[in-house]
């Protein structure tokens, strides 16, 4: 694991991401840790409407393991990071977390979320392109 | 208003549909007046996927004027009904409804929609095919 | 219609907001909406879970009139407005719109939209208490 | 792994459940899944609306592997599958998979689920009561 502090994404808890269980949908969590890598990817200067619009490439998650260790409450303001998990290729792999920006440091959330480049049409496994590896690279 | 009887689709609210207050989130509502306006279509012939792909078409919603009168909650069934307003040109009309499948008549919510056919490349409006049109003639 | 500017609140497209139709799905729209009227109550002094909590108060949407002008894409930055429409009561109304960040005046999406305060317990309607109906003021 | 075959629930892909790659959205399939264990737990005899209501009692996910295979696609028919992986006790595991309904056997998407069972205030585990376990027994 990267000494490195992870990308940083805040994230605000509606209505539309609770349930009446009165937390947080579990689904919604994963949409969180989404944006936070859609953020990460452009922080890192990798646009995905240029990429599938220039390139007709997408990045798809192949694989999500994710545990839920603690409830977050509507109107809660979250913390989602990203922390790249070896070195890109055909694959991407993050370690992700949420927890809250005003809490300690405990995760509510923690996950290992694996995805792939693909041909927007087909689905088929690509190569990151060299630009985009170059600009992944830590 | 038509005598017939509208097209009825029946639906569950899963934990997912509801949000900290206990009830149906009030967009959900209107997820579940689409999948029965889609299920009405496949009832008339029409497949969405089929009218994409071969014809490079879509229908979008252009507007919803929807009224919340009572709650719905979890684990409930309900139906949600598609009644076509007015004959169907460049645009569709839908007076639809959701009311509980155990309880009385009364609406949880009521709804008009309106709808019009689109190109799927550039979403210009296009008048619906007659194929299209004699399908969805009462 | 008031000259007061009305309150904004940028959004991000992602791709968890989009449908197979390659835009917006038309309920997550309305989710942006209700995202800026919550940023807007907070810039209000009204934080909704102390409300539920201290109080047994919740709002509900009552009524939305939408129409869908033009699509917003993944990955497009929008704003959402939010201008109080009356003076607060027992019911709450607004005119919202949704436009691009960057681009010109022109609205995505224009709504009406008619809230309540409700018992948390029953979601009986409720007269706004003075200390909400003072900070709603104009 | 049993033998016994697997409960299955079969669910339509709708517009709603897709995104602009022109595929299921990654969280919409664990909303699927989560569908289906609500199913099976029904036709085991249990509601969680009544566990709640009567006991104070909700079922919350604990952990999620899932591995996202292949793509499904708008107006597709799937089918969701749960099947009981050793025995309730505190925790609930399934092993859950999509697939086509008309295709074949291969999934779509593999998942293991792990799910506990809480108290409805402050979330504290609670083994599930013995009239729970007695329906969920094989």
């Amino acid at each position: 694991m990267s000494e490195r502090a992870p990308f940083a994404w805040p994230v605000r808890v509606y209505y539309e991401d609770t349930d009446a269980g009165g937390v947080v949908q579990h689904t919604q969590y994963l949409k969180y840790l989404e944006r936070a890598r859609t953020e990460w990817l452009r922080a890192c200067g990798i646009e995905q409407d240029a990429l599938a619009r220039e390139h007709g490439l997408l990045f798809v998650v192949t694989r999500i393991d994710v545990r839920y260790l603690r409830p977050a409450r509507f109107n809660e303001r979250l913390i989602a990071t990203v922390l790249p998990a070896g070195r890109p290729g055909a694959r991407l792999a993050f370690a992700q977390e949420i927890r809250r920006a005003d809490g300690g440091p405990e995760p509510l959330v923690a996950a290992r979320v694996e995805a792939a480049c693909v041909e927007r049409a087909g689905f088929r496994a690509r190569r990151l392109p060299p630009f985009v590896l170059s600009r992944l690279q830590p």
